[in-house]
């Protein structure tokens, strides 16, 4: 009888995982993967041999001859980066690099969050930011987001309901760019208005722009670390979707006063070396060549993922076409479960996000997301075209469609 | 003037890092570094090139095409290193790769570990693994350490006066095989008794067996996973001490009710994937001859720095060579404060560990670790010099040496 574990365990943990890995599904419209066949292969073979024909032997060394902050080329590479893409003014003393930008956002929040303090997110979300915060018993207030981006009326009553009850948010955190899920991209006036509010409330924003490179027509607006001068601003960022997500490779980009917690919390000896290597030499000679042929390739992922669903869910489906990223945000009728359809889907092949895991809206069970950079074109139109027939055995909706065999 | 995150800070949260990093030390005894000049670099860019060529595309998936537990070629290689090296039994199934050996330990202790838990360690210990338990607000109980490994008799008694008090530890958390910091392997029987008090007093055995691979005479134990059938053990290991500690790698082995709760507190979206590759690569090729060669390298600089302590130290430093590793543990007679010497030498350019950061014994002050794999060998004998030189001004010892300036 072998030592269980689970009787060892606290309470309060996450359940455990439940099955080992068994592969992919056969459609995966779920996670933040990307096209394999953007991927540079070559000019990252070359890019790996070159930096480590010349740095290589740094690597005896834990941080490389860079310091805690990370590979000091990939930083200063950043800095161009950031300036010409966002705007942002910074030096590599400004940036901190991660283990992707999951680590910036748990070492953030280790710096900034006590049990019981108060957030304020987009009341749609990245499932990840919001399991997050839900474990460590943190209070969510929510801000609605419209086609404009969050809704900074809103966010007005909800920082002035807080402040009435003498709560000061511990931050704002924002998807400005490329929101997810909705995609949505924060127009101009809107960030104004939110770094005004978050000023006149005294409050720190936490922007994570991991997805802000992909913009299909390359118009992205200045960061809101840009656009602000009072030093409140924690920039997010990453490699995992311009370049390759198995690549672990995020960065912060704040005031010191900000840094210098982080650094106290990342006790990790240092984020991955080689990684940092090769992204700081293929990046410095090929970043924008290789970012507008991504970008290409994605919109057309969308396009064809666009005209599936048309064709199998008509009218069912309700969506706005979003200027970039991996994602789209489908709302369906209220007679559908997307938790229960996402359930169903997935014991069939069908991997999708359900609205409930991405969104604390009241509508959140109508809406679903679905990833479209990883599968082949064919793979999107199959996989649409099994989802709606899942959905209307189901649901009995779409009622009609190109599927005639339902 | 600038937004000051250290208003918005808990107050709980380790000191901030006060200074920017401004280059390693001029003679850095410090760190697990390794010897630059070991380091494979050309048959590096060949693996490197050559698993990206295959492979390089599944870097558009998270965890690659091998799900949560790390890169599969790693795993079975590892499968077959620790059969070889640590009469390891196990299956891939059984391995989770880490971001180093670090992350191991600080999923397993979230995994295993409450606030006031009671754990079990060597006295002497490395110093991360202390800071760490502090943080996590456990009691620590302490072993004592003999040219044997962790005395088991020592651990009886610790064990009876804690089931008196009807307390379980969470673990006994062991260095078996190049304990940190003294450098003593275990011997086979002490391994036997420290598994028989766990069984009898049913109680997990954590053992790190990151050192474990630098043995002079390449005559390694055993593994207390190896000898175990109560799937009481877990494993951990790391390919920064052989290969490189800047590549961020590191495994636990361990049943699965272990690893299944791992899994979901490990919440990365997966451990660097290039880094897992580049290993699998390089070491399904190179890993037995690197490491004799390494070791012969590192039992160099070990004579080397030895050398160095009987000349300017004389009879003021005791010391028992350690049969392998990178670090030589030292004391210092008691009208020496390790502590201070540390201090003085740091803002001198030589860096080492006082004895009280590696420690929790009473006589912890009249200790110090030198690491030497990382100096070239003129590096060591003139740090050393050096540092005796200091000892000598601050404490007026070493009284005399080879040092004629003084």
């Amino acid at each position: 009888m072998a030592f269980d574990f689970s009787n060892v365990t606290p309470g309060h943990l996450p359940a455990p995982a439940t099955a080992k890995w068994s592969g992919f599904p056969q459609y995966n419209f779920v996670g933040g993967h990307n096209d394999p066949d953007s991927l540079p292969v070559d000019k990252l073979v070359a890019s790996c041999s070159h930096v480590l024909q010349r740095d290589g032997r740094t690597l005896a060394t834990y941080t490389l001859d860079s310091g805690p902050q990370g590979y000091l080329p990939l930083r200063e590479f950043l800095v161009k980066k950031l300036n010409k893409y966002a705007d942002i003014t910074c030096t590599p003393d400004d940036i901190l690099l991660n283990s992707g930008s999951l680590q910036a956002i748990d070492l953030i929040n280790e710096a900034l969050l006590s049990t019981n303090d108060t957030v304020i997110i987009e009341a749609s979300n990245y499932g990840g930011v919001i399991t997050r915060l839900q474990r460590l018993n943190v209070n969510i207030e929510t801000v609605n987001v419209d086609e404009q981006g969050m809704d900074t009326n809103h966010l007005a009553e909800v920082l002035a309901r807080l402040q009435a009850a003498d709560t000061r948010p511990a931050y704002i955190y924002t998807i400005p760019t490329v929101h997810n899920p909705t995609g949505v991209i924060m127009t101009r006036s809107r960030r104004e208005q939110l770094l005004t509010l978050a000023q006149q409330f005294n409050v720190p924003v936490f922007e994570d722009e991991c997805y802000a490179d992909l913009i299909w027509n390359a118009q992205r607006p200045p960061s809101l670390y840009a656009m602000d001068d009072s030093g409140r601003v924690i920039h997010v960022g990453s490699f995992s979707k311009t370049i390759a997500p198995a690549l672990r490779v995020g960065y912060t980009v704040a005031n010191w006063s900000l840094l210098a917690q982080l650094l106290s919390l990342k006790t990790d000896a240092g984020s991955g070396a080689l990684e940092q290597m090769l992204l700081a030499e293929y990046c410095g000679r090929h970043f924008d060549e290789h970012l507008a042929t991504l970008n290409q390739n994605l919109k057309a992922k969308l396009d064809c993922l666009c005209a599936a669903i048309d064709r199998e869910f008509g009218t069912t489906a309700q969506y706005s076409q979003p200027p970039g990223g991996i994602f789209l945000w489908l709302k369906l009728p209220d007679t559908i479960n997307t938790t229960r359809l996402a359930q169903v889907a997935a014991s069939e092949g069908v991997a999708i996000n359900p609205g409930a895991e991405w969104s604390l809206q009241p509508d959140a069970q109508q809406h679903l997301r679905i990833c479209f950079a990883n599968p082949p074109l064919a793979t999107i139109d199959d996989g649409v075209k099994a989802l709606a027939a899942i959905c209307h055995r189901e649901f009995g909706l779409p009622a009609f469609g190109a599927n005639t065999s339902r």
